[in-house]
């Protein structure tokens, strides 16, 4: 597997679907190395034949399949399956036992948002980005409180 | 109905998940009128004790659920559904056959955004807005191309 990669580093993925295929084909499109892993192989589908990068069927909370990946030598791991306790542990893997410097998890639950910024670990949070972006789209209304706001 | 609303026009909100619930939450927070619309009762329970719209249970792309809802008095329509052909249906017959002034869909699939706006219909994507954040995330990394890829 090794000698796929550059020597620059490269990115780690979890979870294929829409958004972490996507981002996989733009960063292998713009030259960056990606390892992008899945529990079900036929997600990787969704990447275009143009993908660079390398692939690994696998389930991302499981440190030997980590390892396999050679996680050690990454820049940054970006968790984004569909399951916000599988980011949250890949993203505490990564960054508690394997020190990588650039932690992003998805998170459908926006409740855990601040809890792990506090740890390093940067989050997403698509309701928040959605609300967001619908306040900057009503310019008659201020959705001032909406970045405090979590789903109770 | 119509005298549990203010004077002000009011904002229709089709699908209460995650998302319309919580910035149905929030307009009522901040004084504005809703009616938020879902097929399931049940849905309406992720709505805050708080919450001082109307609920209305039924399916949005029904014109007479949005008849019954007085479309034709509201200044907004978001479909926030979890079904993109929904919120797209609903986006349309509230822009065309209703002459809403301002219409937002989400849709997930980033395919179709392009062609919405041009109906003047404004369009949220969450994996478009998760790629940007990404984007904002990974200094050392600029996704240039994130904005125009959409899901192949």
């Amino acid at each position: 597997m090794a000698d796929k990669k550059k020597n620059g580093g490269y990115i780690i993925i979890a979870g294929c679907g829409r958004l972490g295929a996507n981002l996989a084909n733009t960063l292998s499109n713009i030259g960056e190395n990606v390892i992008i892993i899945d529990k079900n192989q036929d997600a990787f589908r969704k990447l275009s034949p143009s993908f660079g990068g390398i692939t690994t069927a696998g389930d991302a909370t499981e440190i030997a399949v980590l390892k396999n990946a050679e996680i050690e030598k990454a820049t940054a791991v970006i968790s984004l399956t569909n399951n916000d306790n599988t980011n949250i542990m890949v993203a505490e893997l990564a960054k508690k036992m394997f020190n990588i410097g650039q932690v992003i998890a998805r998170l459908y639950d926006p409740e855990c948002e601040c809890v792990y910024q506090e740890f390093g670990i940067e989050t997403i949070c698509p309701a928040v980005l959605s609300m967001k972006e619908i306040d900057k789209l009503l310019p008659a209304i201020s959705l001032g409180a909406l970045e405090t706001e979590g789903e109770r």
